[in-house]
C-alpha cells in the first residue's frame, strides 16, 4: 500500500477516425495524458463518448486490424435488417450493435509513468459508424506521483 | 493534476429485470449515486452482481434495444446445445455464455457531478438469464468535489 | 462520501495458462492483492498484459468454461482465413481477434476486503493464444481501510 494520496487527472483526446469499422491506435495520445498528469502509478480509465465507438487493445499491425474489422462485421454485418434503420434511415443499426457488444470503455495499468502493456499490444479506438466521425475520447487517471 | 484528495463513495442499485435478454437503461440511477457521492470530476465504476449480467453503452430506443437483443441470442443461441445444461438442466446456458462475452462491468467517466456521456448514448443492464431477475449493481465513485 | 483519503495498491499476479482457449480462476489471486492492499472498500482494476489474453467473469464450473471456449471459438474459429498469418505465419491470428473482442481489463467492487461477486461468479484469466503462456495480470486497487 502506498501511504501517499491519490491524485485525479481528467483530461480528453480527440480523434479522427473514417467510415467504420475503423481502427486507430490511442497508446501514445493515452501516454501524453499520462506525462501530463504526473502520474507514475495508478490506472486511466478512458471511454469513447456516443454510441457508435468502442476502445480495445490489439497488436495493432495491418493483418491484425484487417482480421478484426472481418469479425467485427460479422458480428452485426452491415448489410443485415436492423429495427433502428425503421424508425430512423440512417443506416447505421449495425453500428449501434457493435459498439454495444464491443464496450465503450477501458481501464489500464499505469506503471512507471506510463501505460503498462505487451510489447505488441496497443490501445486502439474504434468507430462504428457509417460515416467518418471526429471521436472524443474521456480520460481519467487515478495514481500517485512517487 | 488536481491537488485535492480523491474521495471514494460506494453505492449499490437495484434493477428488476424480465427475461432475457432484457435491457434496462440505468443512467439516472447512476446519475442519483453521483449527486449522492458530492463527486464533480472523477470516475465511476459500475458492475452487476452475478453471472448472468453484463453492463454497456447503447443508444436506448426500441430499435436498437431490439437490434441488440438479436445479435446477443447470436452469440450464444438459447437453443443451442451447452454442456452446462447436461450437469444442470436449468435451461440457462446459453445465458451464461452470453454474459461472459459482454462482460459484468464499466468505467465511465464523471464531468460537471454527472457521467459524460454522447447526447444518444444510455447505460444499460442487460438480463441474460432465462427468467426474470433482481439484479444489484454495485456502484464505485473515485473523484474530486470541486 | 467517505472522508477518508483513497489509498492505492500496485500488484502483480502471474497465471500459466495452457493452449487457447483456455480459461482459469483468478479470485482467490486477486482477494490476496486486496488482502495485501489493506483495502477494504473500493474499486480493483485487473488487465492482462499482451494482446491474446482477455479477463471476464463466469460461474466456473466445468460445462460453463467448455461451453464459453466453444463461443469464443465461434467468434475467430482457429481454421479460418486471417491476414495477420499472411505477415506472421505464427498461427494465432485468430487470438488476437478473440482478446481484442473479449477485451484486456476488468473493474471490480470491493466490498468487506474482498471482491463483491455474485454465489456463483468467478474472475477468470483467458489465453487465447495457439501455444502455452506465462501470463502477467495487472492488478491496481483504489480504496478506503475503514
Amino acid at each position: 500500500m502506498l501511504a501517499q494520496s491519490v491524485l485525479l487527472h481528467c483530461d480528453t483526446i480527440e480523434v479522427r477516425l473514417e467510415v467504420g469499422p475503423d481502427i486507430v491506435d490511442i497508446t501514445s495520445a493515452l501516454n501524453g495524458c499520462i506525462k501530463r498528469s504526473g502520474v507514475v502509478s495508478g490506472v486511466l480509465c478512458a471511454s469513447v463518448v456516443g454510441s457508435t465507438g468502442s476502445l480495445t487493445t490489439i497488436e495493432y499491425e495491418p493483418g491484425v486490424v484487417s482480421d478484426l474489422k472481418d469479425a467485427i462485421n460479422r458480428l452485426a454485418p452491415p448489410d443485415g435488417n436492423y429495427a433502428h434503420e425503421l424508425a430512423w434511415h440512417d443506416g447505421n443499426g449495425h453500428s449501434h450493435v457493435q459498439a454495444a457488444l464491443m464496450g465503450p470503455s477501458i481501464s489500464l495499468p499505469v506503471r512507471n509513468a506510463a501505460l503498462r502493456l505487451g510489447t505488441w499490444q496497443q490501445v486502439v479506438a474504434i468507430n462504428h459508424d457509417n460515416r467518418g466521425r471526429r471521436r472524443s475520447i474521456e480520460v481519467t487517471i487515478n495514481g500517485v506521483e512517487g
